[in-house]
């Protein structure tokens, strides 16, 4: 069952807003079950607000339009869905009443424009806002039921669940089941041509599954949607998206953390927590964006000791002990210099695992030898020797910087896990 | 002169992305002169796409369109645009060098599924993208020149600043002109609230000048637009413009910070790099965010000594010298530790200025007499006696992180701005 969205307002087309309506309520549509077929923004202009509702009227059985219904002069969507039907519009006593009620509440008098929101058209069914002046209607459009919506995200939402959800949940069988996977550690292309083995079970041949892609760099979702074919189920959909969905984490299985919702970061909290394991951070390129990551999520105070952002040599030698000689002679940006940060954020902190963190960051500072986006890990644990390794990651500054602050995440998410393991296999002796 | 805005994508009809892309095209195509007739988001669907372009190059001069380029099964856009022309899918090996070399320099093997981001629609231009993997293209259909533009924002937005605009500005006469003025400091409300007076002056019932708002939150931006009049040129609007733009920065000065694409951080950064200042910051519940906030913009290394993260007491103490007697007694949260937080931090860096902040962010920790959203700054100085103060952010854990940091840099800005002040007089004396 097909749904459209329409959003009117010059604001949107001019750019001067997102439309994020256009986003809660294709999200909204899908979970009922509707193919969402087209999002559109026109402007505060009556015939391309006619012209779009007859067109979206002749494929979808489902429009839900947003905005234009205010009490100003480039607000016509009334006027314009009367002229799209043909017929008048209507006064609806009901609709005053509440609006000058609402003002009397503030004190106030109604102004005199304000009486063109109690207007719709002929016929329409009215949609009470009991949340802001404007009321909603709905009218039938060609083939589809429409609504109309004021644009307040907060008055829109409340109309929509309220009356049109109830409404429009029948009429959309839902018969898809989607499974998100989240990776880190590889490029979108790459993450597909991992799964492109797929292929060889025929699942992606398979027209009832989809495989698509999110990349919220650097993670990148994958989403299995299985659509029940005629004679199917919504739970044999559910069976097919989780089915093909085990085989991708299988081939995903070093680069993949969790589902929908998750984050790399969120997930490393959590191996911490279980571990039982507290960290420190000294960090240089990264300006404190690894300590923030993790620290982002609630109850970090649990295995997040704290850091130093030692981004001035002086600041290494101040806070962490890194060696003056050792500066002065190799430069801040090399394995010997993230042991030390990461060493003394060990013992400085009485951590269990550090990591130190130099690099260059960019745009200037690189060189040859050391080019831009080389940055220098160092591994420091309790409980075994450090370890140190470098990279040189490609794009600019801020890219430099996720990546080398994701790559510090993996460094100890690698940790926990291991502490886990091993953890499991002492229980298991 | 029309433009129409497409953006393809499955992720974007059923909500699980909000379309910026539109929303800055949008903003582009205006400020070019263009008329932005229509935004619209299809899924990836090749029939849908090829029908929305025949449809959009009846009516617009200028189509742009995002997303659908990438490697993977579920990007048509390239074959959805030859269907649409009636050509094939043409290999340029240009564009496969391009991919494969890209590849070489991250010392990969590019994946087979890549090459067909190098297959255009025959005869269709090549706007090469010098930032990401996939090249876009430019094709005629119906009476629309249009430009295809992968969808990631940073590539989208290179190829339409480098190819696009530049080609497309003379195509549309300007008629209007806009005054950016980013402020820090206020809600959205309350800067439309101090911009209600611009009223008195007609500015607001001058029927060429709108005046909008853009939040990013901390910062809200505001927009005033001036359109030429009939028999008026661009530069009467220009003028227009920046009359009512001084009006509106008259009555912020307190809280605007620069136009478009300043960010307060940046600002801050100038500041303190014209001011000559080191700073150092010591942050708790802010986990890094400040630090990362000021070492996001380059060159930060001048102004920027570093600081330490003392999220847990023990850092507090390691790292910063705070007396644990101070945090035994009173706890962690309070003028008292922000204090030595901050001269603390100072000390041991040798900084100008030094910031700690310690707080409770949320969502636990919170108690009648400090809820959630409590933060202490310590602002320590070289030059004069350490400020204290207590501030109660509303929302939830990542606002008050976000309010505290910005919160921290505003008291880095003052003394900054203080700095410059006295210099100045001193020269003036």
């Amino acid at each position: 069952m097909s749904a459209a969205i329409l959003a009117i307002g010059t604001e949107l087309t001019r750019g001067e807003l997102v439309n994020g309506n256009a986003r809660w309520l294709g999200e909204r549509l899908t979970e009922l079950g509707f193919t969402v077929t087209e999002h559109v923004a026109v402007p505060d202009d009556a015939e391309r607000i006619r012209g779009t509702l007859l067109r979206l009227g002749q494929g979808s059985k489902v429009i839900v339009c947003t905005g234009g219904l205010g009490p100003t002069s480039d607000d016509l969507t009334s006027q314009a869905v009367a002229d799209a039907l043909g017929v008048a519009l209507v006064r609806d006593p009901a609709s005053l009443a509440k609006i000058e009620a609402l003002y009397r509440t503030r004190n106030r008098v109604m102004p005199a424009m304000n009486a063109k929101q109690a207007d719709f058209p002929q016929a329409a069914r009215i949609l009470l806002n009991e949340v802001g002046t404007a009321n909603g209607f709905a009218v039938a459009i060609g083939g589809a039921q429409a609504f109309f919506l004021p644009g307040v995200p907060r008055e829109m939402q409340f109309l929509f669940d309220t009356h049109i959800a109830p409404q429009i949940a029948g009429l959309a069988e839902r018969r898809s089941h989607q499974v998100h996977i989240r990776t880190y550690g590889l490029y979108e292309s790459a993450v597909a041509q991992r799964l492109s083995d797929l292929d060889r079970g025929g699942a992606k041949h398979d027209p009832r599954v989809t495989i698509g892609y999110r990349v919220t760099f650097p993670e990148v979702e994958v989403k299995v949607l299985a659509e029940a074919a005629a004679g199917e189920s919504l739970q044999d959909a559910r069976v097919l998206a989780e089915r093909v969905a085990e085989e991708a984490r299988a081939l995903l299985s070093d680069v993949a953390f969790g589902s929908k919702n998750d984050s790399y970061p969120g997930y490393v909290a959590r191996l911490l927590k279980r571990a039982g394991l507290k960290v420190a951070l000294a960090e240089s390129c990264t300006g404190g964006l690894a300590t923030k990551l993790l620290t982002d999520i609630a109850g970090s105070s649990e295995y997040v000791i704290g850091g130093a952002v030692s981004y001035a040599n002086t600041a290494k030698v101040a806070l962490l002990g890194v060696s003056e000689t050792l500066l002065r002679e190799q430069g801040a940006v090399n394995e010997a210099v993230a042991r030390e940060m990461a060493e003394g954020a060990l013992h400085k902190l009485g951590a269990d695992l550090a990591i130190g963190i130099t690099g260059i960051a960019g745009p200037g500072g690189g060189s040859p030898q050391k080019p831009v986006g080389t940055v220098c890990f160092g591994l420091a644990r309790r409980d075994a020797p450090t370890q140190t390794l470098t990279e040189v990651f490609p794009g600019e500054r801020e890219t430099v910087r996720t990546f080398a602050a994701y790559r510090a995440l993996r460094l100890i998410a690698g940790v926990a896990a291991e502490s886990l393991d091993a953890a499991k296999s002492t229980r298991g002796s």
